[in-house]
């Protein structure tokens, strides 16, 4: 259940209502909120008095959901917001490898009027005899490149033991599939004030997917934008299953942004620009493409990033089916 | 492997190769072809006086792969033909309820410039509790709109019981999910002469899928196209999950023409029009939607069917997006 | 909605009620019973007069269900009967090859006092390019050997066309995982009177899979033995998934034997003895295991059978395990 | 590929070789071993005479593979020992609830001569509304248990923000299904001499599972014990679906002692005592299962943790068990 309390009430009262409900207080655009659980149904009849008012719901998606909110969240990526008419394309490569690798990719998006550059400095690798990516020399050159061209920077943060440095360093705080649970991470991104986006975990289900999302919310930080990237089935000739059912489920029934990224979920190039009309024409706030200036050399996910001549086709071919669908690319 | 033999083969000479390399003998335009199982690598040295020309393959995925034959399948279904640049879209409803019904949903048909109809006659129900379909009454009230109309038919074989019926009745035989095993089923398809719409079973991998696409082909009907509608995974928030990974996969690696079928995978209208769009954006050969005058009152699959009014938008906005991937809609 | 009707009733007013209940008509031990969907909650006040009992299901899972028939059904298949403190272990090759192959075999079910003998004549195989399996000659020798060796027959029918051939020459008719939605089938196994070991497909709800039981159910045979072989999951290491979980579940929930195969699941012969042991710790009614006098030449599922010596040591280590869950092997 | 240096190399030396192969120096039993991707297949000529013994390996489970080790890894849990001829059962609620609660939980393990206790303090819950545990007071509590009856306690870790906490207070440092990608953790881990109980993610595939733990191993500690607790299927009768196809593969191919969680893959009590028996029946070295005293009001997992009464008739019938695969339970 989420209660908004009256204005007048003071500290000490919202928190004796907090405790009275076993909730969590927080405060969206003015307003006191507390958030207890959704089993919580009902509240006692002499309790209206310090209430404004109240909503109740099936499940613990609450903060997150058209019920509480029913428009689109705006959430701001440099001049970019979503929920609006504009689609975001944030491109670049899997991993920071070299300052030049990562100025030609600023340069692909500088000639595309794109304006958003994502790079992994920290990568969640399976293994740990691979690649695990440059660190903090990483988030510096993405700076870089922010100070640069004027880029918004999209990065990875893989485990708590980090995430201080990522939130300052980045203008999107991307929480990976592998990390989507992690505690520590959810609760340091609810302090933050920045956009995060927030990926789903391969084995997720879209339920828990939006309660890592009530982490972050909850715990103060209005500005988390969903990402479905693919989950685990059977098939294994993609390397996940990009779940576009799962996408109409979530624009239905949550106000949270959504960004799609087909590259992760076909794990091969060949399949990425079919996949990535698909996601424009579901209607989303953006895309995630991996594009390397040459994938055969890359570091890490060799086989599924588009090199430039392979995404500047792609673009292209982009802009009629956002349009059909009432959007621009930015 | 595939094996072309010599024009000037007697029939037993070509026979007596059969034999030696445990092929099935299939007659494509003109030439003979020999089918082996994909692991016969070699031919021997003295056989290749009698051979025009032979494709080797990694997998039992051969007349249906794009190494054979490198262009679409053209099939045709009325004035339509697969491989070009135009999509076909088939709607009507779940199941044949009333002449009525079918009626209203010509009418639909014909008012959106549309060319073919869609319903089954012969359910596959999980149940035996519910409406098993009205059989070959509603066989005969599909081939009145096609008389009265000229609309193709698509109507769906359940088992081999009634095989025969449908392939006499139906413009395009339609093999449901859970028949898409049935060899009783894929011999009868691979015998007849009519175009087949297979559809991947939910639990069916890809390589699976293409492999009974080939019991049909090496039966000697080369007219099949194959039908994605979703597969089993772990997200229950919607019917199924519709899987355009793997069908980016046959794109790139089939000459069988694709059809998609956006409701099936959802299993709830909302969630159509978005998917349907993004099915149309994968650039394939057509769509296949569940449309019916009054969802609520359907006998069967009454939550994803959608109503005319929804139908009238969605085609509007299907356009656009057909016209932006170069496709006209028939 | 299970109606049991007084037993006074003429057939006229049976008909009548099935009618306005829309049910099937089921002759269960001298009882007659309608079985309607289970949407069905309420009868009219008036009916009552007709009516000896009724039973009230939240699914469609009914005459299966422990609700209805709380113990364990009594399926015989020789001098062993299911539901007892027995616990049968089934053997042979995945595929009839030959006369002196299924001698071996025999000699093998002999040796260790097994009672029955399973083989396969029609093959469900993926690929059209593969072995197909022997067909009727295969039916005949194992008939050859119940004769030579009073062993039951289990054995599997593929596909409609062949049903009551299988039906006629097979002790338990086999209905395999890709044949259990195959309605032509499961009316055929309806109307006769052989127990049926219905195999879940690899896709399939433990809901889905009995309500499949449910078509033989309502179809007039009482005698219905389920089988679990394993669920495709994104587990590749091994072949399939062995739902011990979903065995738990329909122990509790159905009334149905259960007979397990981890030969299929696992598609390895180094795992299949640690799982048939969990398998009959599990304390079912039976196991199914893959045996071959030599699996290195077998036609069909070579990796996966077990070699004569295997089991000898296998069915030693079966025995406590039974002993241990209060079971004899039979 | 793991290289043995020679034990006259210098540590200059050695290190000249890890940077050289771009490996990580691992200590196991008084050898350096260089530990390099898996990709890495040869090595120079020259190279042998710094070189006692390497292994070449098809994919990143190198430390862990039986080909590098072939007897199962002693991992001493208090008096008991991996990998001979015990099997440990490990029980104790979901969480620690009250002192009250674990006393009880603690004359349970008593009576029935077990050793260790287990129960959680950090909980990975997904929805932050709900019970997120009694974090460090809950670990004191538990260290109270090990003074006062000398069990070895067994608890889990979350996130890495206090990881160095539990490392401290546990006697096995319980890595769940949601942390086990979490490099914090597992760095601290592989620094860390306490055994750790790494548990199997739910969309987690085998091969990756298996690298998590070469996190830890190759991170210095060679103490790891894998726990499979189920994956995550279409099925969803039960809460997920135990993978014992796959620990026979794990058994087979790996040195790691292996544990199994049936409590958490069932998610329902009735169906625990089964499928306990089914583990132990797979002959590994132990089990871990959730019990409580009153499960109806329990904080956390309600549905699937067993009553006391419920537990020793458990334990009394897996001593059969165990003692038919030549265990003895302690």
């Amino acid at each position: 259940m989420i209660i908004e309390v009256k204005r007048n009430l003071s500290e000490n009262e919202i928190n004796a209502l907090a405790e009275k409900y076993n909730a969590i207080i927080v405060t969206d655009r003015n307003r006191n909120l507390l958030v207890s659980s959704s089993s919580l149904k009902e509240i006692e009849e002499t309790g209206y008095e310090q209430i404004e008012q109240h909503w109740v719901f099936d499940n613990d998606m609450q903060l997150s959901s058209r019920k509480f909110m029913p428009q689109t969240r705006n959430v701001n990526i440099g001049s970019f917001t979503t929920g609006k008419d504009e689609s975001i394309v944030i491109i670049g490569p899997c991993s920071v490898e070299s300052e030049e690798q990562i100025e030609q990719t600023a340069a692909l998006i500088k000639e595309n009027g794109l304006t958003s550059l994502r790079a992994g400095c920290f990568k969640p690798r399976t293994s740990p005899y691979s690649f695990q990516g440059m660190g903090i020399d990483g988030l510096k050159l993405l700076a870089k490149m922010r100070e640069k061209y004027g880029f918004s920077i999209v990065t990875e943060v893989r485990d708590s033991t980090h995430v201080d440095a990522v939130i300052e360093y980045a203008d999107v705080v991307q929480v990976g599939a592998k990390a989507m649970y992690d505690h520590g991470i959810l609760r340091a991104c609810g302090k933050a004030r920045k956009p995060i986006l927030l990926k789903r975990g391969f084995g997720t289900t879209l339920q828990e997917f939006v309660q890592s999302a009530e982490f972050i919310l909850s715990g103060g930080n209005a500005n988390v934008m969903l990402c479905e990237r693919g989950i685990r089935t059977f098939e294994t000739k993609s390397r996940f299953t990009l779940d576009l059912c799962g996408v109409a489920y979530l624009k239905e029934n949550t106000n949270l942004p959504i960004i799609l990224d087909p590259s992760h979920a076909m794990g091969y190039a060949y399949g990425v620009p079919d996949l990535a009309r698909a996601c424009m024409a579901m209607n989303v706030d953006g895309l995630l493409i991996e594009v390397h200036p040459d994938p055969s050399v890359a570091k890490s996910d060799a086989s599924q990033q588009l090199n430039h001549t392979q995404f500047n086709e792609l673009i292209q071919s982009l802009h009629p089916i956002a349009k059909a669908v009432g959007r621009n690319i930015v």
